[in-house]
């Protein structure tokens, strides 16, 4: 997959730092490429569920921006990206220092483009998966990637 | 559906205060009905995407602890309640000053429960839906519902 | 949810005459309302999975139906309807005399269409639900609704 | 993933065989390994949607079977399996003479177990894929892979 858009990695990086949550969370973008976008997150107390792990909606929330970033890398320049759905398993208990989430565009249509995304969970050292899915993401043509 | 523990709210009360994560983004619970649990969420500029918006992820976060608690009222006492998967739909931009999220069971058994939900965002005092989507939650007896 | 379309349940069902799975499987359009269609399919052998109840892809199969034209009654005249994806919940299982798919549309853009489904089984005079879902549709408006 | 059960090759053919709506399609069971399953099937006119490619829900049925059998190839002797949920996106048009679905399971677990599975259509001797997607499948200790 051939991004139409030299500049996509800075697009992204750009409208990366624009959502607020991902700082708010910790969160930091740590691979950009052609249809793959990784986002790390620390553990954090604050970040929990009632057993003391990543909750799942926390999980879902950096997989949902690595895999909606996958699918802008593919856009042309001057769109805006919209995640349209995306379904998760939680394959095994957040519980560890830090997650990964890996986004990848399989299928990337003129309106539409289809990713994957994993989560990994990385404690003492060792990472293993703990959720899967699949996003669509939209491109939207006539919007800015910003605040109107 | 009629639970089968008569202190099923306290229960789900004390599971929501142990989630760490709704206090960090300032969610509270709303609503304990047996099969029914809302979630509310005011706007914070740190909760947003690159448009200015509620993130996705955060939509989902107070959705699937909406839907897994709809599914925990139902389940018996000394049980833990474990997100499997859910699916969420984001049927509109989540712009406004108020989120509310209503998971609600449909199918209830031994070990699995089944609910839909949808958040609804209220702006200028109107609300309308933003997300609609299914879970699957999990029914663990050998566990508590807090930190080992 | 107005139709654009006056001619809606004519489109929606020509459409379905053109899918010979239908025919095949033996389901029938039974309702087509705007934003609302629901589809019938009687119990036969051929139909079953390995412990005699319709196979889940047979309930599916209905159900993707129900709800593509259920988006497809809101759609303008002249458009096609495709299933972009689909998530289905089988909450009981599918035994019984016939199967009631009902699609119904929560949400209809120029683009996409969100719409819920359920499923129902009747067993001895008695419905009851045996699967849930939510699917998205999309509107092409470059290409008929029917082979080239 | 090592199968608990030696005989899992045996125990996916017996049920597959049960599934009477695979021979009704056309479907066949072309691979069974211990976490993964293939099933194949040819084009036939009655299996078409408005488009006269294959409907969705026919991609969908044999993608289910690939994916609950290859849980079901972990599951131990004496078990049976069912489908709980499934997500599928549909990627490219279902357009040519074979599909062949492709299930593996990505986390097995005692009650759970989680497959991707992604299909494949055959047109002009060149496979591309036309749907990916993640299913939930459960195993049944109590209950006989066959009809009561």
């Amino acid at each position: 997959m051939t991004p139409s858009d030299p500049d996509f990695a800075a697009r992204v990086r750009d409208s990366f730092a624009r959502q607020q949550v991902m700082a708010f969370l910790g969160a930091t973008l740590t691979r950009v490429e052609p249809g793959i976008v990784e986002i790390e997150l620390p553990f954090r107390a604050e970040l929990t569920q009632q057993h003391g792990y990543f909750h799942g909606g926390i999980v879902a929330t950096i997989a949902d921006s690595a895999a909606g970033y996958a699918a802008f890398t593919l856009m042309p320049a001057g769109s805006s990206v919209l995640s349209v759905e995306y379904k998760i398993n939680m394959i095994a208990p957040a519980a560890g220092e830090r997650l990964r989430a890996i986004g990848e565009a399989v299928r990337s249509g003129r309106t539409l483009t289809v990713c994957t995304f994993r989560v990994m969970v990385a404690k003492d050292g060792r990472e293993t998966a703990c959720a899967v899915g699949v996003e669509t993401a939209m491109c939207l043509m006539d919007r800015a990637d910003r605040p109107e």
